[in-house]
């Protein structure tokens, strides 16, 4: 797939790093992160459902989602600290089934030729035993079903 | 000073971790900094003036503190992820003058015997950089200072 998902979890840093690439203009793209309702229609691992009972997607905002796969449920909050239209997110982050292990994703939105975008994720850990619990918990797989949910929510909105 | 500052900055990783004891209960500790009007009277170098136009010392809560010494002014803004009475703080935390090296920071407020207590601070930078950015700022001055005018502000509540 030209627009693969790349993830990187620097040796010996409590990082995670990935871009992902879309064949649509950042302004569509940061939309489907600011609107709750499309941020649910893609976010997440293709088998879960999301809700958003708090999605206020400015800085100072707050947020909480909450993700089911039939009995199984799992809760995610954090606080948006800057939103900036088209370029940037920063929010903080925790899944509530583990308290306290909060960290910090920096999403990057850029604009490139021909109408397509590319976001750049960076996420903070407050350990290195943190970021490998959450590189071992399949994020990678989870971000990856997330943003193909994306892809075709905006094919779907170009049509 | 028995109850001095310990700083530390890890080699190859983006965090500033600190401990600073107090001869005062966990409770009054706490307070001085969940109470806005507490907190500005002590936080920071002591040449400087504190006002805190934003604070929100709740989960998901918002701040802002504007410091001025003569004519310069330093302002400062972020979110509280997590506020647990008397046990933890975490917090997002920006410099505007240096913008989007947005770090997050940890306080563990604990109770030791003889009503001391004991503040355990750990910040996480976005990348090593930033980190030694903060350390070379004088950071360690500032926190310095400011815990000595908290032991003052300590003190003259007790008696």
């Amino acid at each position: 797939m030209s627009n693969a998902l790349s993830v990187e979890a620097p040796e010996g840093l409590p990082f995670i790093d990935y871009t992902r690439e879309f064949d649509a203009p950042v302004e569509d793209l940061f939309r489907a992160h600011a609107d709750p309702e499309l941020f649910a229609r893609w976010v997440g691992p293709s088998d879960l459902t999301t809700e958003l009972p708090t999605y206020d997607f400015t800085s100072g905002g707050r947020w909480r989602m909450v993700q089911r796969r039939g009995e199984e449920e799992y809760a995610f909050r954090g606080t948006f600290h800057t939103v900036r239209e088209n370029e940037l997110a920063v929010q903080t982050f925790e899944f509530e089934g583990f308290p306290d292990a909060v960290s910090l994703e920096f999403f990057t939105f850029e604009q490139l030729p021909g109408n397509r975008s590319r976001l750049v994720g960076h996420a903070v850990y407050p350990t290195l035993e943190a970021r490998d619990g959450m590189v071992s918990s399949g994020m990678e797989s989870g971000l990856a079903d997330g943003y193909d949910q994306l892809d075709a929510l905006l094919a779907e909105r170009a049509a």
